[in-house]
Formats: C-alpha cells, sequence, structure tokens
C-alpha cells in the first residue's frame, strides 16, 4: 500500500450555486478541478462577480500542478484569470474549452505566457503523481469532459456537469462504456453534479428543441429574435442553420454571443457561407421578414443587448410590432423578477414573445442529469464512495439520500461542503479538518476594468478605495428626483471634502436621470446600472481610484 | 337609453401584480371592487407595504358608495383600512371576508366606526344607481364572490379571483348557472383573472392535496411541521382533521395563521374539540410523533416564524434532526432564494422537507383558473367586452389574444392598464383619459406601527422624517464587521448632528450583530430585519420620528 494520505479539498460550489473549484491532493502533489465564478446576490451591491478565495492553493503554491477544466461554462472556468494572475500553472482543457478560456485570457492580458494544454477523450497523461484521464459526456455546452483521476490509492471520478443525451446534435456520444469499465475494475470515489437532482426521471436531449425552433422559424412573418447563453453552441448552430435554410440573413447583437459564435466557426461546429452573416448595422437594410438577430441577455441583465433593446435603447436591435422574441433558456433562480421585466417591456411593444413557460415542444431544455441520469451513473461506476457536488445544501443532501438508498451500488455516501478537507488513506474515509475559503467580490465595472481589479484579493478593496454611494429619492410614475442626489462616500480618500467634487458627481448623476427614458427610470435595475457607468467614469477620469459605487433607489 | 356615461377605472392590480383595486362609475356613483395591497419589490428598500393611491376617489368622495370585497386575500383586501381611514365608507364582503376585515380594522383602531355589511351569494342589493348581485365561486379562500353589477347600460361581471372547482372540499359549489343566465340575457362587459393565463389545461382541485397530506401523516415517525397560506382556511381544515385523526396535537405558531384559525372555527369550517389544540409552550410536553405544528412563513420572510425556527431562533418552534417540514404554498416570484435559503437551513438539521416541485399527488395546488377553465366562462358569459385584470402586462396580453380568439363568444376585447379610464355609452365604449393612479409605500414596522403609520400619503414620508441607512461592511464568513458600522441620515432632523445620538445607533447596530448567531449573520434577509427592527426601536424611543430605515451591507 502506498504511504500517504488523499485529500479532496473542495474550494467552492459545494453547499453554494456557482464557482465550482476543487483541489485533489497526494502528499506533494495538487491538482485543481474546474475554477467557476459565482453571480452575485442581490444583497451584494455593488459586486459584480464572485470567486472563490484561493488561500489554500497560494499556500500550497509549489505543489499545485494544474488546472483541469471540464467544460467551459462560467461557473467552472469564470475565475482562471484571477487564479493564474496568482499562480501561472497549466490550464488543461478540451479544444472548446480552452478556446473560450484563450478570449477570456486574452482580455486579461494574460494569454501571452499562459500555458494552455488541449485534453482530448481517452487520452491519459500524467500531472504529478496522478494520471488523468478524460472522458467525453454530453452536457448543454459541446466538449465536455467528466474525469478519472488515478491516485495512488485508486482512482476517482468526478463528472463534471453532465446530461446522458442518448441523441447529441454533434453526435460525439456520451462514453458509457468508459464508466462501465472504470465500474468493473474498480472506484474509490465518484463525486456527481447534483443541480438537477431535484427532477425526476430522465433530462429531455438537446435535440427536443428542434421542433419547436422550426416551428418558430416557419410561422414567424417579420424580425426574428432568438436569445441563448452565449455557450449553447448546439442552440446558436441550430438557430444559425434555420435561418440559413429559412432565408433569414443572420445577425449577432451582445459581445459574448458573437465571439462564442466565432469560436464555433472556427471549430467547425457552425459551417455556413460568410454571406449568411449580416452587420448589426445592417439589421434595417434587410425586410424584417428575412433577419434573425441572436441577442444576448436571457438573464434579464439590466445592460444587456436585449434588455436595451426591450426598452429601445439598442443603436441596432429595433424591436417592433409584430416581432418575435425567443428566450431559449432557463431562468436561473434569482432573475425572475428581471426576466419578465424584459418580457413585459416586449409585450408592451406588440412583439410575440416566446419563452419556457412548460410548454410542449420545449423552446429549451435542461444540460444536467435527472434522477435516473444520476442512478444509471451510479449503477455504472459502483464507487466505495459516493460524494455530491455541485450544489447547494439541500441538493447535495437529496443526491446522498438517493445514493444511500442505491446499497448494492455504492459502499459509502459522504456529505462534504467547501472548505472540508476530506481524507483518504488505506484504511478509510473521513472529514479531516478545514481549508481556508471565501468569496472574492470583484467589481469589474465595465469589462475593461477587470484587468487592473485583478490583484484585488485579501478583502482589501473597501479598506483601499472606499465606497461610494449615490441615494436618489425617486418618483418613479414621473421619473423625477424628488430631492437632489446625496452623494454617501467613505475611506474614499482625495476626494471626500472636496465640495466641488461633491457637486460634479451630483451634476453627473442628474445627467444621468435627465438622459434616461421613463421606462429606464422605472426599472430599478436599469437605472441603477446607468448611474454607476457614469459615475464610474466621472470618478476614474477625475480620481483615478476604483471605489465600489453602489447607488441607493428609495422610492417615494 | 339612459343618459350618462359608464366608466370602468382600474386603479391597481392591471399591469402590475397584487393591489388589485378598481371603480366603476356611473355619473354621481362610484363603487369601488376590492381594494388590496401588493408586496413591494427588493428594490423598495425599506418599504412593507405598497396601496394604491386613491386620488381618484379622494376627487370624487361625495360620489363613493362603497367598496365591494371579492374574497379576503391581500391583494384585494390589504388596504381597506388606508381607504377607511381617508373615507368611512360601507364596506361589503361575504361572512368570511368580513371576518378578516373586522381583525385587519380592529388591528388599525378603525373598527368601532366601520360600518361591514354581509354579502350573500345570489342575493342581489343595490348602491347607488347599481345592482349588485355576489355569485358564488371557487378559489383557493373560502367564501369568494364574482360580482354581476347591474349599470344603466347593461351588465358587467367582475370574476375576482377564481377557479372552477368541481369538488370544494366545503362542497359550496361555483355557481355555473348564474354565469350561464346571464350569458343567455347578455352581459356588456367580463372582467376576467388574468393569474393563471399562461397554464394550458385546467386547475386541479383543491381536494387533490388530500392524498398527499394523508401520505405525509402515515409516514411521519417525528414532528410535522406544516406552512401555509394564512388564508387557506382549507389546508388549514385539512391539516388539523388528519392531526386529529392520527393521534397529534395542533400547535398554531405565527399570528397570522393562529388569526385564521380561529376565524375558521368561529364560522364553523373547523369543527374539533378544543383539547385538539395545545399552545406554543406545550410543544415540548408531547413527544415528537404527537404533535402537528402550523407554523407560517411560507415565502421565507426573515421574521417569519419558520425563517426563525429555521435557524433555531424560535421560543417554542424546534426544528430537530428527523423532522418533517412540509412548504404547502406556492413560491411568489422574487422569493425563490428566501425560500430555499430556509430550506438549506432546514435540510442542515437534518429535517425532511417537502415542497411544491412538481411531484405528484402534489402538495400544493393553485387558486386560480387556468386557460380551460377561463375559456369556459368566456364561452358561458359571451359578453360584448372583454377586458382582462390582475396580471402583469405579459398576462393581460395573452388573456386579451385568448378571449380575441374565440370570435363567437366574445364581442370585442379591450386592454386598460391601471389608470386608464375606459368609457362606455350607447354608441361603444373606448379608452377616455387618465385618472391619477400610483403606488404608496409604507413603512410599517413592527406591526403595531401601521396605526400611526396609517396617513402617510402624498409621499410624504421622506421628507417629513427622513431617512437613516445604517452600513455596515460584513465578514460573511465570520460574521464580524471589518469596520465600524456607518450610519447615514439625511432630512432626519433634531439628531444629524448629534454625534451622541449617533454613537448609540452605531452601538445599537454592533449589539444587534452581536446578539447574532453566524447563520442570521450570513443570512442577509434575516439580519438587515433584524438591525432594522433594533434601530427602530432606539430612534423611536429617542426621537418620536419615524424616518425609514434602510441597512445596507456591503459584503467584504
Amino acid at each position: 500500500m502506498p504511504q500517504g494520505k488523499l485529500h479532496i479539498v473542495p474550494l467552492g460550489g459545494l453547499g453554494e450555486f456557482g464557482m465550482n473549484c476543487m483541489a485533489i491532493r497526494w502528499n506533494d502533489d495538487i491538482v485543481i478541478i474546474d475554477a467557476g465564478m459565482m453571480f452575485p446576490e442581490d444583497d451584494l451591491l455593488g459586486v459584480d462577480v464572485v470567486v472563490p478565495a484561493f488561500t489554500y492553493l497560494e499556500e500550497n503554491r509549489d505543489k499545485v500542478r494544474g488546472v483541469l477544466l471540464t467544460h467551459g461554462h462560467e461557473d467552472h472556468i469564470g475565475s482562471v484569470p484571477y487564479l493564474i494572475a496568482e499562480m501561472n500553472i497549466p490550464i488543461y482543457g478540451t479544444e472548446f474549452t480552452l478556446a473560450f478560456i484563450e478570449d477570456k485570457l486574452d482580455e486579461h492580458g494574460l494569454l501571452d505566457n499562459a500555458k494552455l494544454i488541449e485534453m482530448v477523450p481517452g487520452k491519459r497523461f500524467h500531472l504529478g503523481v496522478f494520471t488523468i484521464n478524460p472522458i467525453q459526456v454530453t452536457h448543454s455546452i459541446v466538449d465536455a469532459v467528466s474525469l478519472a483521476i488515478h491516485t495512488p490509492l485508486g482512482v476517482i471520478i468526478h463528472t463534471g456537469d453532465f446530461k446522458v443525451d442518448p441523441t447529441p446534435p454533434d453526435n460525439k456520444l456520451f462514453d458509457l462504456h468508459a464508466f462501465a469499465e472504470y465500474g468493473k475494475e474498480g472506484v474509490l470515489a465518484l463525486l456527481q453534479d447534483s443541480t438537477n437532482v431535484e427532477r425526476p426521471g430522465y433530462t429531455p436531449s438537446e435535440r427536443a428543441v428542434r421542433p419547436r425552433f422550426e416551428e418558430i422559424f416557419l410561422h414567424t412573418r417579420r424580425r426574428l429574435f432568438i436569445s441563448c447563453f452565449s455557450s449553447s453552441i448546439h442552440r446558436i448552430q441550430l438557430a444559425t442553420e434555420l435561418a440559413y435554410q429559412f432565408n433569414r440573413k443572420i445577425a449577432l447583437v451582445g459581445r459574448s454571443l458573437t465571439d462564442a459564435t466565432e469560436i464555433a466557426q472556427d471549430l467547425g461546429y457552425i459551417d455556413l457561407p460568410a454571406a449568411a452573416f449580416i452587420t448589426p448595422g445592417q439589421i434595417r437594410d434587410y425586410p424584417p421578414e428575412q433577419v434573425l438577430v441572436l441577442i444576448s441577455g436571457t438573464q434579464g441583465e439590466p445592460m444587456s443587448a436585449l434588455s436595451r433593446a426591450a426598452v429601445d435603447n439598442h443603436r441596432h436591435a429595433k424591436i417592433e410590432s409584430g416581432d418575435t422574441v425567443v428566450l431559449s433558456s432557463r431562468v436561473i433562480p434569482g432573475n425572475e423578477k428581471a426576466i419578465y421585466r424584459v418580457i413585459d417591456h416586449l409585450a408592451r411593444r406588440n412583439a410575440e414573445v416566446i419563452y419556457s413557460d412548460g410548454s410542449n415542444p420545449p423552446v429549451h431544455v435542461s444540460g444536467h442529469a435527472s434522477q435516473e441520469e444520476l442512478k444509471l451513473i451510479i449503477n455504472l461506476v459502483r464507487p466505495r464512495y459516493f460524494i455530491p457536488v455541485h450544489g447547494e445544501y439541500r441538493q447535495l443532501k437529496k443526491h446522498a439520500q438517493i445514493a444511500a438508498s442505491m446499497k448494492s451500488a455504492v459502499g459509502q455516501v459522504i456529505m462534504i461542503e467547501s472548505g472540508d478537507i476530506l481524507e483518504f488513506d488505506e484504511l478509510g474515509a473521513r472529514k479531516a479538518g478545514q481549508a481556508p475559503v471565501g468569496r472574492v467580490c470583484i467589481d469589474s465595472g465595465s469589462n475593461a476594468d477587470i484587468v487592473e481589479d485583478l490583484i484585488i484579493k485579501d478583502r482589501k478593496h473597501l479598506s483601499v478605495d472606499g465606497f461610494v454611494m449615490p441615494v436618489l429619492a425617486l418618483n418613479k410614475h414621473t421619473g423625477t428626483l424628488e430631492s437632489d442626489p446625496e452623494i454617501v462616500m467613505r475611506g474614499f480618500a482625495g476626494a471626500t471634502d472636496d465640495a466641488t467634487f461633491l457637486e460634479e458627481a451630483r451634476s453627473t448623476v442628474r445627467r444621468t436621470l435627465q438622459q434616461s427614458s421613463l421606462e429606464e427610470v422605472s426599472d430599478a435595475g436599469v437605472i441603477k446600472e446607468k448611474i454607476r457607468a457614469d459615475l464610474r467614469r466621472f470618478i476614474n477620469k477625475n480620481t483615478q481610484r476604483r471605489p465600489l459605487i453602489i447607488p441607493v433607489i428609495v422610492e417615494v
């Protein structure tokens, strides 16, 4: 028996939604599985992005051999730049995942020195003491893998995110055989995605949306707008193919969608003549029935292209009476109100809005395995230890209960949360203490700011740059200020006592309001974002500081 | 033909969720249908309750003959006290609705002078120029009615909230015959509830939850907690009956549930011996398997009994490992995160949590009509004009589309929103201008404060009493303050410059934090409410002012 301890250390994503990151350690070798981000809750005023604290990795930086990315979703790759800025370790991912990462690192000015290494499903490689075997799986994003990690104590299988799609549009099949073979040989631990554990049955195949899309293309008489997650390459592929078939030119609006589509074209997922595409500026040159606009903003994000188009505030994407808008996406919990607000704005413009409302055939299907798929994988793998991952506490719990009921397929179920150290040795497995974990909040502002904000760690943001809080008493129905805007500042050195500065900040806010429509002002999400953007620009120009900007609207 | 104009003037609830209120006017006679409230959006920091502005009614106060209540839900009766404080008009409602209103008026010190008049389904009465006929319907609350209002130009039918339940638990049947007869005689306008217009098919009967409840009682081995809306008398009746049958004593925890159960007992909906009930203080005296706790807080409201019990902060309701907690309610959009937080806390205590997750038989059914029921009523009534009511814009729109497609049953569909005046005369119907509408935000604080806040109108709250904003930089993981709490005050005369006052306010906030558990501190909703309550008490005691208190948590 080899001498040593195997540690599984989740740094994010267990007991919380998003920000998936996990360290696997054997003595002096650590590999990291995924480095994701989460979107902040509403309570986190003024914060754009939350990433895991990498303290545990920093404390062991000489041992970290690399980060393995299971797929290209933000909750799995979103904090890679922050990790890489801290320790320039090799980044392993499949072709498509690396293409996403490249874009991201480029944005942060980190691409030149990055060590990107492609993983090919089924092709094993070594990393420190570990042997890694990426297993091809199906998910809502293309090129996703599970990871089999061979350790001195046995094989750990981490599913990543997956569903068992029997008919993936790209015909890259879920590698059931690999799971079966590992199961036959013996698996130490299975770590499985809990996202959809509350859903009974099977998740429908990605192909299930095709009939609905065809119907929509067939019946739409005017301009067609489709919004989906930018990473939903299958969905973008389907929409663009149907557009070509139905003689609609394709315009891409929104940077993330444009970038993703480019990648999909580069890698051969989308293969249409260049003439199939037009620029956003050309939309107006074509009759409405000859245009498909792929537009970003499925979650009602206040500054997204779709939200702006919905209140008639987008230069190119104009939504008019009789147009059709398709939201081909799920509602991420917490975003309901924002999304319904966008739908209401669209309905007021007499647009036909089609969204995921339970009707059939579906306009969106989930990418995560439901209960029967989870059980299938458990039965194939038959692990000695089962550990639910990726989920809030109630989901991990439910997943643990299901696995515990499968007595002849699972040895023992262990529930851990972010920060718990799960230790294995020749005697068994146990929780063995705590690793330092936490959330680091990043106020990225407009996209260009991210680079400089990179080195925000140790939670020093506030104490270094302070915060600025514009407080507005607003009459929602008239869109006018009930009193002069208040600007509250704390810890924001260099300007606090400057009456001129304060007055100019106030004027900035007033100007933002004057330049906004009543519809924008009545939408607190939108107007807060506008105030924040304008005020940020003003402050950066005048002070070179980057305080947290937290607009507060008091409605009267 | 009679000389005059008939006006339908929605003052709330059309194009927004909640706050239902509508005026029907013929020359010098106005009747009001419902006077509801809405719960504020998150954006409305520091506001508890939103009610319609009654400006239109105030401007015509000599013409207002009374308010007709269709049923006892808050979004239909919640602003009655504010209306009555302004103009003491007669209040019409069914027996059960009036019992609810009595409680409410009593709380506000308005009961003694109130004019309460019982409506009996099928029994017509006169109000000014109008004849009113309440029609018995089914809904999630008992004793709900639609209203047929006979006007000089014809009959208007306002459905109120309803579903067509073929098997209501109280056997008070939906009066289909009344709708049929009106349809035969001719109806000027049908105003129909749009809440569930996005759902195809039929809504299940209230009886559908019985099998699931029976199963839960049968299998629960320890303490059982059931949470439902306090107005769900059918649900409370079912739970208490089963408790009696399964030898569990019933404890009521939470004021609204206790009050509602008392009313239900008074009116004969619940008929159990007194010995079936115990006080919350007696819960600990019984073995866990002999107790049912009916507990309020289905929406994860931070200060509700259930939320507090979930973080072990309730004196009597202790939730322990192996207990079962049932959430027999829907998730009101916007409350998802709060509800899931409560479920997570419960799961951490190893409680079994059963909630409405789409599984069958259902643990909750809706009280609103789905598409086929809506069409049934339209076909029975065959109105000349159809006007969708109660819904956000997209729902009114969808409802209008469905009605417009029913060409031989509907003359014309008209969409109006809150504030639109819809005018009828011998020539037809048209929008004829705007009535003043708006939302009045009420910061009720702890329940006792409501009375004095009653006369907040004209949006003067802020300018009179100002606001106090405690700003905390909190380390969520340790629950400690990263810096001294800031107290920002504006327009709050008499204390702004008093350094002692500020320091004491800071101490109050510090004390609240010290007295809270880590679980409470990490739950922004809970900790904000606690800070607000304590600070309010401190400020009221020291200044006799009632500023808006808006805690802001900046996480670092």
